[in-house]
């Protein structure tokens, strides 16, 4: 990353700072989207603008973001940048504030953009370990956007580090399973391929509407519903999606193993996912 | 506010600035204590440090922060601004990453702390709006620390004002009273001073503790039991408490009148915290 693009101009990373007094740093009072660059261009955008846009609606300043401009933005940087494959984060925050939680009646967001190098996808199946120290909460409406605090899943994620896991289930506080610390979960059974609904806590995902659609091209029928940690053992196959990993299975959780007898879904599904990329 | 301190020096607001890749900007992994100043000291600075000992021990950083450099920090600054009566917030996340959730094995924390001006005690009571967008998560450890995540609370605050209430309580995910957005809750009943417990969701607020243990003195029994709702309006008194604004009766709440019952029981506690901080 040698240049980033804050509030409309491209800067060097050393040139770009956040105020002291901005709000996403001192509350947490913003929103994020990681979006995968393929060819040049951000794949799937339409999708992460809209999630972007109701989450600016649920923080209620929606009318202080110009999406059109920030559209343009994304173009004028990936260009600059001459990025053709790469992971580009956004960030928008509510901008300076006065002290105390208080919005200002008239905000004026932070606007941040990065490109970090695109990760390989992974080529072995991951080891789960469900989060005993923090759950995910269902009943704020933070759950179904991607605002700024991930706390808890980096609390997660460290626990199933300590257990010598690759990845954290996050359970609500119902005690069904949510999601990962950075990724949708999917379990294949008996035809079905399911998934928590966002009302379990699962974060709406753009990878995971993708393959929602793409169930029934695997010849799957496509059902979110609840799942509990001892749905999994049973499942033909578990595996995670998020926008930048695409697919991961998962051989095992807490210890157990689970999944891999998909046959040849998981193949078909990443072939399709990459077609739709526009990728061999 | 002229000068801020950051990192261990005193440099100008404008001078003073955040990496783009904090941790804290990019997705709320810190934590942050807001303190009072009077006669040019923190009131109960030791409170305010072993909470933040207790979040960094949550976050599993405790070992990259000197609290013994940090607390002659806030002398240095102190001194430096002359600030003889203020509100102190230091704000410590766990610096710079690399992209992703999980943190860095040896964090480079940034440390912050700026000076606001003393805001006036309420003069008035305070009517208070139950949030029903969102709920605080007593099944986090985040609910038990002062992280910076404030999200939930500025959506609760948010929506108080649209109700035209001043404060909003934040029920708990089991429906009973976790806090306020910016302060914890207390109600006189029967000879008893009543607050929620901090496995309900309560912030373990320093000036709960205080007027918890000043109970006695006012001839109160301390105890900490779930409060619904419904409890506040049958209440002597109901008052909310932070470090900054102390004790502040509530008059209403979801428009029906509450508390006022209490004699001199507010006024005395008002009496004891002030000979406590060394006021008149």
């Amino acid at each position: 990353m040698t240049l980033v693009w804050l509030n409309g101009r491209i800067v060097s990373l050393t040139d770009a700072h956040i105020s002291v007094t901005d709000r996403g740093f001192l509350l947490g009072d913003g929103l994020f989207e990681t979006m995968p660059v393929y060819m040049g261009r951000v794949f799937d955008l339409d999708a992460h603008l809209e999630r972007l846009a109701s989450g600016l609606a649920v923080l209620k300043f929606a009318g202080a973001v110009d999406l059109v401009k920030l559209r343009a933005g994304i173009a004028d940087y990936l260009a600059a940048e001459e990025m053709v494959t790469a992971v580009l984060r956004l960030t928008v925050t509510r901008g300076a504030g006065p002290r105390g939680l208080l919005p200002p009646e008239a905000p004026s967001p932070a606007l941040l953009m990065t490109l970090s190098p695109m990760p390989p996808l992974a080529t072995e199946p991951l080891s789960l370990h469900i989060a005993a120290a923090t759950r995910r909460n269902e009943f704020s409406p933070l759950s179904r956007i991607k605002a700024l605090p991930y706390l808890d899943n980096v609390l997660a994620l460290q626990e199933a580090r300590d257990h010598g896991a690759d990845e954290a289930i996050l359970l609500n506080v119902r005690g069904t399973i949510a999601c990962a610390t950075a990724a949708n979960i999917f379990a294949i059974r008996d035809g079905r391929l399911e998934t928590p609904p966002l009302s379990d806590g699962a974060l709406p995902g753009t990878m995971r509407a993708l393959v929602l659609a793409l169930a029934n091209r695997l010849g799957l029928a496509a059902v979110e519903t609840s799942l509990r940690a001892g749905d999994l053992a049973g499942a033909d196959e578990v595996f995670l999606t998020n926008s930048i990993r695409r697919v991961t299975p998962v051989k095992e959780c807490n210890g157990k193993p689970v999944g891999g007898r998909g046959g040849r879904a998981l193949e078909r599904l990443h072939a399709l996912i990459a077609a739709r990329m526009g990728l061999p």
